[in-house]
C-alpha cells in the first residue's frame, strides 16, 4: 500500500464478489471512510453477479455523500483479483443453494432438527466438508499471489473456513469475523437503557464483554456497563415470567409472519442460568450446539426460536438480484470490516472480537484451535487478549465442538469418508443408532456429491 | 504383615462384609491360596449379614481343600475392622435396594433408557450422588486407623468411589478393581480357539490387550495373542451377517429367558467398526457412555442388549441370603483381588488393569482424573505402564465422561447442588429440554434424599 | 471510589510511603492529572519518613502547576492507610541497607559478581527471602481492609514480590509495574530518529514492541515503528565496530565517573544476535540471569557495564533525606502509575507491559507463574495480550528462571531452608562446588537473620 | 523370524559390527542362549574389523559350553546386513578417535572440564552433531531393509543417537541400553549385603529402583529391596565422615594407577543429599549434567573423580585389535541386550530400564523427547511404566538438559550452526563470555569438520 498526505491506497480483493449483501456492506462503509482510496477488485465464480456488483460500487463512490473513490472491478481470475492485494475479503457460497437440501432436509427426516444448519450439526458438517477444500486452494493462491495480505473471512462455517486457510497455508495472515456477538452487546445496551433510566440505549462498545468459545457457540463470562457488573441482574431478569415463561405462541406468531431470524435470547440466558456464562450468539445458533434445545421443533419453539425453512432459501436464492444500491443514502452497515482495515493500515486501533488460532488466549482449547476471543487490532498485526477461563461444564461443552471441528478438518483435508463419519456421531445433535446414522451420512454426501472432493463422494 | 518361613501373615479389613457374593469370592479365593494367613474382619452396616459372612467363612476355611486358613470375624465398628489392617476391601452398597427406583425408574419415564444405570447416566450420577460421601468418610477412618494399608475398591460407580478416596484422603493407597477387561480377554480368547484351531481357548491372560478409558467405558486400542494381531480378523468378522445382523429376536428370547447378563458383544465391535478401538467392557456397560444405543430400548435390543428391570433387582435383594458357600468344592472365583494380595505381598508378580489416578499413563486424559490401564503390581507399590493414545474421536468421548464425573465428584464433596445439574446436562443419555431435566433431576434427589447429603437433598 | 461531575474521587494507600524515589514521583504525577482527586495515606515503618513526605506533598498539591488536590497525610497503621482505599501502592524495602552487605558482598568473596543483586542470582535470592514474608503479611491485611483494592507494587525483586501477594491472596487484584521496557523503547527511539532523519526522536510509545519473560529477564521478540521492522536494522548495527568493541575503556570511565547506572544495550544486543530475541532490560539486570557476562568482574566490563558498588549504596542511604520536592516546577516522573490508575478508573485507556499471574498469556512459561508481557488495562481489569513464542532457546534460560522463583517463593512461603538451598544451586550465577555454595548460603543467612522468619534463619 | 520345536530362528544385524567389546559381549551372551539361533550379520565401515569379529564369533560358537550356534559373517554393505533383519544392533564411533581431540582437549584450553565429554558438554554436543546424521541416514536403511526390526542402540551420546533415529523415521521401532542403572543397583546391593547382614549381595535385580530421567543423568526417586526403604539409610550414610570427606587423596592414587574409571557415588550422593534424589550412574557421567562439580579439575578430585585422559584414548584406539574371544569359557557380559531380544520374541519377560520417546512416562519432560525410566519388555512391545514425578530442582536440571539435546538435534538434522551454538550456550558446563565460547565453538567444528555434515563445516 502507499500513503500519500491525504489517503492510504490500498487494493481489496474480494473473493466471492458477487455476494447479494456483503459486498454492498463493504462498499458503502468504504464510502463513508475518507482515510483510505485505492481499487476493489471483485471476483466470483458467478461473473456476472461479480460485475453486477462492480456497477453498484460505481454507483456508490459516486454519490455525494461518499468521503472517498475506489475503482470497482470485476475480476475474470482469482489471481487478478488477487495479485498485490493488501485485503483480501473472502464470503463465498460452497455451491448452489439447492444443495443445502442436503445440509437441512436429509437430517430433518431422521428427526433432527436444525433452525441455520450452516456452521454446525449434520448440515454445517456437510457444509464444512464442501467448503474447507475451497478455502484450502484460496490459501495456496492468496500465499502465491499476495502472501502479505491479511484475509478477512465472513463466511460460515467460519470456524471451519478459517481453520482451512491455516491448515492449507500455516503462516496466511487470516481472521473471521462475526456480528453476533455485536447483537449480544446490542441486547445487553438495551436492558442498561431500562436498567439505569438512560434516555437512549448507548453504544454497544459500551458493554464490555469477556468472550470465549467457538464462533457461534462463544460465551460471556463478564459483562459490564461503565464498571456496573450486569451478570447480577441478568439473573435476576430469568426469574421473571417474561423470561421464564414457554414461548410457544411467540414462535407460532413468528411462524405467521415468516420471521425467521427473531428470537428472544431466551437460549442464552438459559446457559447462563444452567451453566453461568452467557451464550454470545443468536438463539438460532446457540440451539444447535447442545443436545437440550433441539429434541423436536416442538421442543425448540418453547424458546421462541423456529427453524428457518429450506424453501424461504430456495425461494431466496431465485430471486433476481438488486442492481442498485438499497439505500436513499450511504448508510453505515454496523458491521466492523472497514474500521478493522483501518486498524491494521496503523490509522486507527480496533479491539474486536475475532476467531483465529488458539495462541494461548483461550486455555480451555487445544492450541491452534480457531477460537473466538476479544484480540487487539494494531499496524499489520492482530494480537488476542487472554480470556477469562470457561466454567468447567461450558468448557467441555465448547470442547466437543472443538473436537467435531477437527476431526471435520481432517476428514476435508486428507479426504477421510470415516473420520468425517466420527465427527458427525460426535455432533450433539446427532443421537441415532450408529447405522441409521450411517444411513443419513451416506445420503447426504451422495446428495452433494458435485460439490465434494472424489475422496469423499 | 509379618513374615515367617511359611506363611504371611496379614490383616484384611472388609467394609460392606455382608456382601453377598464378593465376600464368597474372596474367602474362597484366600483359602485356595498357600501363601498367607491371618485374619479377616468384616464390618456392615448390616451386621447379621457380616456375622453371616463369618459363618460361611469358617465353613470355607475349614474344608479339606483349604490351604491355609484365616480367622474370619464380624467387626462391631469400622474400626475395629480397620485398625492394623494391611489391606482393606471395599464393596458397599449406598444406601437400600429400593433407593434405585431413583437410579433407574425415574430416568425412564423421562424416556432414559439404562441397562444398568450404576456407572453412569443419570442413575450412575445419582449413585455417585450417594457414595461419594460415604466413601469420602472411610477414606478419613483409613487414614486414621491403618494408613500404610492399601484400599481395593469394587463398588460401582468404579470411577467415582475411587476417586472420592482420592479427593478425600490424597495419599490414600487405592485402586479399583474390575473385571470387565478379563471378560473382553474371555470373549477374544474363544475367537482365537476357532480361528488358530486350537483344542481348547487359551487362557485369558495369554491375550494382550494394551487398553484405555474410564471403568466401563474402556478400550482396547490393540489385541494380539502370541503376536497374531487380532484386530484385523475382528473386522472381518464384523462384516459377517450373524455379527451385523439386527439381534432384536436374540433379545426378545434372553428377555424370555430373564437372561438380563447376556450379549454378544456387538457394541464392542460396533464401537470397533466405528472408530478404530474396540470397547472392552460388557455392551450392558458401553452402551450407557454414548448417545447412540439407548435412543430407545427397542434401539437397544437390535444389539441383542436387554435392560435389567428394576423389579427384578427387588426381588433379589429380597431374597433370603445364603447361609454357606454355595459349591461342592472351594472353586477359584475368576477374580483377581488374591493375586494383587500376593503382588502387593511381594510374593508374586501382577500385571493386570487398575483403576488409578492418571500419573501419566493416559496422556488423553487429565492428570488426576480416575483411569483405567494396564498397571504393574509389585511389592508394596502399583505402577501404571503407559497406555497408546486413543483414537482422537475416542479419546473425545472418553474425556466426556471424565467431565461429567469430575463435576459430579465436586459436586458431591462441596455439596453443590447446581454443579450436580450441569453433570447431568452433560451426560451423553441427557438430551431433554433443559426443564424438563431439572424436573427430572429434583425428582430423583427428592426420592433418595434419606442417602444424600443434606445440601443435595 | 465516587465520581462527581469535575472529579473521581479515590483514596490511594502507600505502603512505604516513606520512600525518598516513588512517593515524590507519584505525587507530582497526580498533582498534574486533572481527572481525579481524593486522599493518598502514608504508612511507613519509619514514621517520621512518610510524614516528611506528606509535608513534600502538601507542598506539592499547593503549587500553582497543580491541576487537582490530594489531601495527604502519614498513616500510624497498616490498617489506617488501607481501610477503603481504591488502590494501593507498595514501595518497601525489606530491611535496612546494611542487609543488602548479605546480598552482595557475601556472594563477592566466593567470586560472584552481581552488578545489581536484588532481583536475581545469589543476592536476590535472599533479598527475596525476606521480601515475601513481608508482602504476604501485607496481602492479608489488604484482603482485610480493602479487598476490591488494586495493587501496586514497585519493588525488587519485581516478581516474587508479586507473586508473593498472590501465593498468599490468590483473589488479590494485583500487578508489579517497571519501567525497564520503556527504557529499550526509548533505546530504540533514539536509533529511529538516526535511521529515518527525524528531526526529534518519536515518543517510546511510538515504539511496538512484542515482550515476554519475567521482569528484568523479558525480551522483544519483535520490534516495530510505524510499521517498519527494526530487528534487521538492529542485526546490521551489532555488526558495526561501535556495537561490537571491547568497551572495557567505556566502564572503566564509567567507575572513574560512579555513573554506575549507565549502560550501552550491548548485553541486550548480544542477546540478540545470540537468539534472537532483543533483551528487554538494563544490561546490568540482564547481565544476572545467564552465566556468561559476569564470569569476572573484568569480563563485565567488556561489555561497558559496572557494578554498583555496596558501599556506594551505603552512602545515599545514609544522607539525609529531601525535605521539599527537587524540581522547581511540577515535572511528570516518565512513570505510568498514574496512567494506570486512571484506566482502571474507566477514565482511559493504557496498554502497556505488566508483570501478572500467567493465564495463557505466555505459552512458554507455566500457568500461574508471574511474567512479564503487554497488557491492557480497563475499567477495574487487567487483561494480558498473547504474547508470541520465545526463540526455544530464550524459552528455556527464562524457564529456568522461573523455576528458581517458584523454589525461592515456596521456601519463603513454608519456611523450607533446603528448599531456598536448591533455589540457589539452580541460580545461573553459582556454579560453585556444593558445599562451597552451601557455606556461602549458610553465611548469608545467618548475616541477614534478624530480618527472615525463624525458620530460614 | 521362524520358530521349531527348539530353538525360534533370527536374523541380528550389527551396525558397528567391528567393535572391540559390544559385538564379544552379545556373541557370548548369544552363545549361552539355548532358546534362539540363527544369523549375526556385522556390518563395518572397517571391514576388517568386522572379518576379524566374524572369525571371532566362530570361535565363540564352536565352544563346548555355548548352547545354540549362530551363523556370523561380515556383512559388505548395510542393505545386506540388514535385509530381512528381525534386530538391529548399533554401537559405531562417530570417526576416528582423534576428533575427540576436539571434544575434550578443545574446551580443555577454554577451562572446561570434561571427565568423559562423550554425553553433554561441550564434547557431548560436538560428538552428537557427528553422530546424528548417520544415525538418521541409518535410520532411513532401516526402514527400507527391516521395517519391522526392533533396533536396539548402545553408543553415546546414547538420547542423541536414539532421538536421531526417531527424527529420522517416526515409526521405527528403536530403543537405547545402558547399563548404568545396573551400577547403581549393584551399589546399592553391595550396601544391602552390609546393611543387613547378608552372605553374599543379592542380585541387582532385587533393587527396585524407580527412575527418572535423561541417560547418563538418570536419577533414582526410590530405592528399595524386598520392601526395605534404602533411601533413609542412604541420607544416614552421606552424614559419616567416609561418605561425606573430601576424597582428594583418592583421585590422586586413581590418576596414579590409570583408573579412570573408578569413583565412589560420592556425586551421586550428594545429588540425593541436595536435591533428594539418588543420581543413577557413574559419577562421571554425572557430574558432567550440572556446573557444580567441574569447577576445575581440581574441584572434581575432591569427589574421587578423575578425567579419562585425551592421550590414553589415543592410545588404546592404536592398540592391536584383539584376534580371540578373551575369557577362557564363555561368561556372561552382565549385560541384557539377550534377555531383551528374547523378551521381543515373546520367550521371556523383561522389566528393565530404557531409553524412548516420552509417552507420557516422565510427566516432567516433554512429549516425545527421548527419556530414560523403567518399562516392561514383552512380545513384539515395550511399554514404558509411569515413572514418580521429579522433586521440582532435579526437574528443572533434567528439562535444561532436554533443551540442550532438542536443539542440537534441530541443529544437526537441519543444518544450523546457529542453532548449534544456541545450544552449547544452553549447555551447563559453559559459562564463558558469550565471543570466547563462540570461538572455542568455531575452532571444535572445524577440526572435526570432515566428519560433519556440509552446513555445519
Amino acid at each position: 500500500m502507499k500513503s500519500n498526505a491525504d489517503r492510504t491506497e490500498v487494493k481489496i480483493a474480494y473473493i466471492g464478489g458477487g455476494s447479494r449483501h456483503w459486498a454492498h456492506h463493504l462498499m458503502s462503509d468504504l464510502a463513508l471512510c475518507p482515510l483510505i482510496t485505492g481499487q476493489l477488485s471483485l471476483y466470483d465464480l458467478d461473473h456476472a453477479a461479480a460485475a453486477n456488483n462492480a456497477r453498484i460500487g460505481a454507483d456508490i463512490f459516486s454519490r455525494p455523500e461518499a468521503r472517498t473513490t475506489f475503482h470497482v472491478a470485476a475480476a475474470r481470475t482469482p489471481a487478478q483479483a488477487l495479485k498485490g492485494a493488501d485485503f483480501v475479503v473472502c464470503s463465498i457460497e460452497p455451491g448452489p443453494t439447492q444443495m443445502r437440501y442436503a445440509d437441512l432436509e436429509i437430517p430433518a427426516r431422521y428427526g433432527i432438527v436444525q433452525p441455520v444448519g450452516d456452521s454446525t450439526g449434520p448440515g454445517g458438517i456437510l457444509r464444512a466438508l464442501r467448503s474447507i477444500p475451497i478455502k484450502a486452494a484460496y490459501a495456496h493462491l492468496i500465499m502465491k499471489h499476495c502472501p502479505k495480505a491479511w484475509v478477512i473471512n465472513y463466511t460460515n462455517p467460519m470456524t471451519l473456513c478459517t481453520a482451512a486457510l491455516y491448515a492449507a497455508e500455516p503462516n496466511i495472515k487470516a481472521f473471521g469475523c462475526c456480528h453476533e456477538v455485536f447483537g449480544t452487546q446490542w441486547f445487553l445496551s438495551h436492558l442498561v437503557k431500562d436498567w439505569f433510566g438512560l434516555a437512549a440505549s448507548p453504544d454497544r462498545r459500551e458493554i464490555e464483554l469477556d468472550i470465549a468459545g467457538v464462533n457461534h457457540f462463544t460465551f460471556a463470562t463478564a459483562a459490564s456497563w461503565r464498571g456496573n457488573d450486569l451478570f447480577p441482574r441478568l439473573r435476576r431478569m430469568t426469574e421473571q415470567p417474561k423470561w421464564s415463561a414457554d414461548h410457544t405462541r411467540v414462535a407460532q406468531q413468528r411462524i405467521g409472519k415468516k420471521q425467521w431470524f427473531s428470537s428472544d435470547k431466551l437460549i442464552a440466558l438459559d446457559l447462563l442460568r444452567r451453566f453461568g456464562a452467557l451464550g454470545a450468539a443468536g438463539d438460532r445458533h446457540l440451539a444447535e450446539f447442545v443436545p437440550w434445545y433441539l429434541t423436536s421443533e416442538r421442543a425448540l419453539h418453547r424458546w421462541g426460536v423456529i427453524c428457518t425453512p429450506f424453501s424461504w432459501r430456495i425461494k431466496c436464492s431465485r430471486q433476481p438480484r438488486t442492481t442498485k444500491y438499497n439505500h436513499a443514502t450511504l448508510t453505515p452497515s454496523g458491521e466492523e470490516g472497514v474500521a478493522q482495515l483501518l486498524a491494521l493500515l496503523g490509522l486507527a486501533t480496533c479491539d474486536t472480537n475475532i476467531n483465529m488460532p488458539n495462541r494461548g488466549q483461550m486455555t480451555d482449547a487445544p492450541l491452534g484451535a480457531i477460537v473466538e476471543t476479544n484480540a487487539q487490532i494494531r499496524r499489520d498485526r492482530i494480537t488476542p487478549v487472554v480470556a477469562r477461563p470457561l466454567p468447567p461444564a461450558v468448557a467441555q461443552l465448547v470442547n466437543r465442538i472443538v473436537s467435531v471441528q477437527q476431526l471435520t478438518l481432517q476428514a476435508a483435508m486428507t479426504g477421510d469418508r470415516e473420520l468425517a463419519f466420527e465427527a458427525l456421531l460426535l455432533d450433539p445433535l446427532v443421537h441415532l443408532p450408529t447405522d441409521k446414522a450411517r444411513r443419513m451420512f451416506d445420503q447426504m454426501l451422495h446428495y452433494t456429491a458435485a460439490c465434494l472432493p472424489r475422496a469423499l463422494r
